[in-house]
């Protein structure tokens, strides 16, 4: 059965409210979805997902070391994850505080890991950004991204 | 039957060669392919299309105007273009010239229009980098993107 | 004398307004400043200002095409720009619209021209952005901007 | 008395022999220069150096977690490096391979602490990148970019 894995590193827990926001996304398209702490995911768990989606709280345009730390070492399997579905989103202090720069980080991790990424027409193209709390505009875009790869998901693994 | 359109910029050559190489990885995968320059690609064109590739000299780190340009007004059909497969190529004058923003900027305009978008986890992960023209490296990467794209067409067509 | 020169895209009016409010910081420093829709600016200019700002609307992630074909020709004095003071800003229509790679960009282009720039440590750090027409914290960062590449331009031509 | 810190990460050691040529490069300006593993850099020495250069190997397109990890404990010195000056360098296995956006990452860092940074309109703009050992057009870069950082912090402590 298709899984989605949701991993973020959190400090604050708005990130942590994103990770289950786009949870409920995915689980709203039938799919069975795992939200777990960066802290607790072993690399192990990527083969396993054929959805990622990942989030972290802007510190400082990037990706929390955290978060980079558990991606390099994901280079134990580096080609296993050709084709897998990825998404990425992030909480900021400011609008222009690097939460772009933090979301395309991380999704340039995924396209080095040959995985598949979509954006959006509507809203935050990349993915969604959380200012502090996320209010009802970041909310909606959580739960459009975990429905977009869920679905994206489904259609490659028919 | 699906479509695969490639748009590049070229002035002195290099780009059009790698637009053709492109080409020839789509046709490896048994799709039709239409090869354009930018100055004699209608918009319109992009809704025929399922699989778009576009390619650009890099200059000052970007797109060339003229590709800028189409991607500008292609907001006419903004939210149409959702769902359809994307990928880029560029080529440059230097290694570290800006050759990874300009793919990676027309990756966004793609992702801002909802296009789906893959790396490849060997050689260039975000897209095929020609310095000057193309050698057997650059040629290489340029069948692979064009190949890559098509068999997402294939998948997502079924 | 020292002199700042402004240069920007705009078709709502917003960024426009941007404009005038950077030169206004320009000024506060005591400054010359010279304010021009990119239609009317000569590459020329470039060769007589010390400081230059450029600002677009967000247009799928990027500079607007005609900001970009002005810095595709500023290329005929490539390599005289060196050691000049750069800034970026950009109006948009979503938080995360594409708007912090607009600026980024534009900040790649002037660093391929061997320019200088700066960020900020409070606010919009690679440069202000507005959410539509400029309210009051994007209105104190374009002032900001306007006074900090004054201040650099300054301090570098004593 | 003006003083630059270089900050590494390498594992293979060609980010490292790329620290030693940058450090020629600002000795070549008759400036006091420090190289240090970042394993063995506390966040205090930032407060010290005029000049801060950081190298990475390219990670998953970005800076590795131990340099990234340096740079999120940096916030304790929020706001207190403002006007300091920057710059970056990677080595990298592919041309293509995500060493533009790994000096990208770093330089968009060092703009979120109000640092100062300049491209160069020849070679790697946005500063060196070496494809496994520097050979000679990387070593020229690194020389080049230590050069440049020293020249700039003169310029500006005088």
């Amino acid at each position: 059965m298709a899984k989605v894995g949701i991993i973020y590193y959190s400090r604050d827990g708005n990130t942590r409210k994103m990770a289950h926001l786009v949870a409920e996304g995915v689980r709203g398209e039938g799919l069975e979805v795992v939200v777990k702490r960066v802290e607790d995911t072993n690399i192990d768990d990527l083969l396993k997902w054929e959805g990622i989606i990942a989030g972290s709280p802007t510190y400082y345009g990037g990706p929390a070391a955290p978060l980079k730390d558990f991606f390099d070492r994901s280079v134990k399997y580096h080609g296993q994850l050709e084709g897998k579905i990825g998404g990425a989103f992030t909480s900021s202090a400011n609008i222009g505080g690097g939460n772009e720069t933090t979301i395309l980080s991380i999704l340039q991790m995924m396209l080095i890991h040959g995985m598949i990424i979509r954006g959006t027409s509507r809203g935050d193209h990349y993915g969604p950004v959380s200012i502090e709390s996320p209010e009802e505009r970041a909310k909606k875009g959580c739960e459009e991204l975990g429905a977009r790869v869920a679905r994206l998901v489904k259609r490659l693994s028919e």
